[in-house]
This record gives C-alpha cells, sequence and structure tokens, in this order.
C-alpha cells in the first residue's frame, strides 16, 4: 500500500476512535458498586470484555473467545445516537434497533471501508445472537447489572419498580443460553435476593 | 470438572470482577473530548482496546492483534490500589511500577488460579514492552491521550505545563517503536498543535 493510502487509513481510524469517545457520556440505569453516579457505556463495555475473557479461562467455552471480546467491545456503540434503553423498558425495541444499526453504520463509516464492515459485522453478529461467540457475550452483557446491583442492594431495580420475576423472564434465558454455568451461579444469587428484599412487588 | 469446582471458579471470576469495578473511579489527567470532568481508567481502557483492534484492521501488524486487545483490558488494573501516575511526572516511576504489580497480584489473586495466571501474564507482558504485541499496546495506550488533548486544543499539557518537547520526548518513542505509521501521523500534528499554541513554554 502507497504511504499515502496508509495515512488517509490512519485518519479515518483517528476519526472514528474519537467519535466513539462520546460513549464514555451515555448513561446507563445502573451504578458502579457503592458510587451514586450511574455508570456509562463506554466503561460497561470495558468491564464485561474482561469479565468474559476472565470467565473463559476456566470454563473454557467452546468458542473463539478473542470474537467475544471484540463484539463486546462494539455492541453498545450505537447508543452515541440512539441513546441507552432501560433493559426492562416495556416496547419500543424494535425502532431502538433500528436507530442503533443507523448509528453504527454512521460510526463506523467514519473508519476505512475494511474496518468498517469488520466492527459492522461484528455488532451486527451480536445483534443476531446466533452464533456460540454472540450468545456467550450476550449472557455475559446481561449478567454485569445483575451483579451491580446485587452489589447495590437492589439498585436499580428498587430505583425502577423491578420486580424479582421481571428479572428472571428477562435475564434469565439470554444467560442460560449463552452460559449456563453462569446462570446456574446467578439464579440461586436472585433467589437469596429477593429474601433479602431487593426488588420491587411483582404488578398486580 | 465436578460441578462443585466449576462454581467455586465461578465466585472467583465474579469476586474478581467485582473488585475491577473500582477502576470506574480512578481518574486521569485528560478530559473525555469537550467534557469538564476527568476520563476514568475503565473508559480510558475500553477505548484503546477498541482503537487497537481498528487499527489492526488496515496496518495488518504481524502481531497476534488478540493478545494486544486483552493486554489493553487488563494493564491498568494495578491503578485500583496505585492510582494513576500522570505520564508526564518526573520520577518515582519505579514505586510506581511495584506498587501496581503488587496491586495486580492482589487482584488478580481473587480469581481462579488459572485465570489470575494468565491475566498476570498480560499484565507482565505488557509492562516488560518486549514482544511486538506489547510495543503495539503501548503505542495505542500513549497515543489516546494525546489524541483527546490535540480535540481538547491542549487540555492536559495546558493545565500541567507540558512542552512540546516534553511530550515528543515522552511519547514519541513509545509510539514510534510500536506502530511507526502512527507516529508518522501523530508527530506532523503535534507539530501543528505547537503552532496552534497547545503546549506550554519549554523550562528555561
Amino acid at each position: 500500500m502507497a504511504q499515502e493510502e496508509k495515512t488517509a487509513d490512519l485518519s479515518g481510524t483517528i476519526r472514528f476512535v474519537l467519535e466513539i469517545d462520546k460513549l464514555k457520556s451515555v448513561l446507563r440505569k445502573v451504578r458502579p458498586v457503592g458510587e451514586d453516579r450511574y455508570e456509562n457505556t463506554a466503561e460497561h463495555s470495558w468491564q464485561i470484555a474482561l469479565f468474559a475473557l476472565s470467565l473463559a479461562q476456566t470454563l473454557n467455552p467452546p468458542i473463539d473467545v478473542s470474537r467475544t471480546v471484540a463484539m463486546l467491545l462494539v455492541h453498545d456503540i450505537g447508543e452515541i445516537d440512539a441513546g441507552d434503553k432501560f433493559v426492562f423498558a416495556q416496547g419500543g425495541w424494535e425502532e431502538q434497533k433500528a436507530a442503533e444499526l443507523r448509528a453504527v453504520e454512521r460510526i463506523t463509516g467514519l473508519a476505512p471501508d475494511e474496518t468498517a464492515g469488520f466492527l459492522l459485522g461484528l455488532w451486527k453478529e451480536f445483534d443476531a445472537g446466533k452464533t456460540q461467540e454472540a450468545r456467550f457475550a450476550k449472557a455475559i452483557d446481561r449478567c454485569m447489572p445483575v451483579l451491580l446491583n446485587l452489589c447495590n442492594e437492589g439498585g436499580s431495580w428498587l430505583e425502577n419498580g423491578v420486580s424479582y420475576e421481571r428479572v428472571i423472564g428477562r435475564v434469565g434465558p439470554e444467560v442460560e443460553s449463552g452460559c449456563p454455568e453462569l446462570w446456574n451461579y446467578l439464579s440461586r444469587e436472585l433467589k437469596d435476593a429477593r429474601r433479602k428484599g431487593y426488588f420491587a412487588a411483582p404488578a398486580s
């Protein structure tokens, strides 16, 4: 490749990496352990990427772990335009996904074509949730805010009127499908948390 | 492996992943683009991991990119105990590195042995900076705050009295050694920034 082309590619990658800086300002509904502020999507993405990498060392899931990690790094960048949607929100999910896809196309489009195609492919694979890698990634992504809420004695569940049943219904299938060992652990912790009063009462 | 052992391993990994949550509260000296607050080390780690992954798609460095990404995810967790040290601080680097190593041993030690050994190995490889993977990772790590300061019209350089010469001297060798194409780009941008007054005057 000529030097000129390489420089052009580099400029594109840097435009992309500066654009994704905005993910540091997208706030989620969960707080870091013991903190008053909400966590942002950038730090969340880091934590789950390292969680997946660590968990894979002992569970040895039959997957390409590095692709799972890559998916987790990129899976939420659409929130830069579309915002974070609370996982327990009712309805509007198709519109949210469409908005995120448009955003991911715009943002990855700042990078050279090769990079854009690669990153968009990772995002689509995660979103489709069909490969084992994507399912493992989704299990980790769903599990992390549960672990934070458990440490925060209910956290965003109590703040947002979320019942035990809604958590089980929303989180359970994806965690169990992607990482059954994790669901085995988590479902016990959730039952314990119910006894401790970490959830809102179920809607009557 | 028996179910009991798997559960014990999982608890260890989860203790680890909850401990590293504290990295979200370690503040650096650089601000996200256009933001008043300082960035924290967790979101920084995410950004550089995705930067390395993206840049590798077009530069095709002769490295195992996924190991570089993994190193970048773990390389700063020692700051949980040791704090972030401003890259332009003079002296005290040996003590800082020793404190970080103790911290990384403590924190990874919460995870099962296999995972702890893997993560500590990544940290040590990054720290030693001898492999191509570690050098590429260091180049990205050094480059990112420079890009943010350029966007913030001098940012932490002006706030902390850092001259053009100090930036070149501190950042140049590591970026050039790990990713010459990136240094080619960055050194031009830095010259431009000098003309714009983004640096403090050199110490006389």
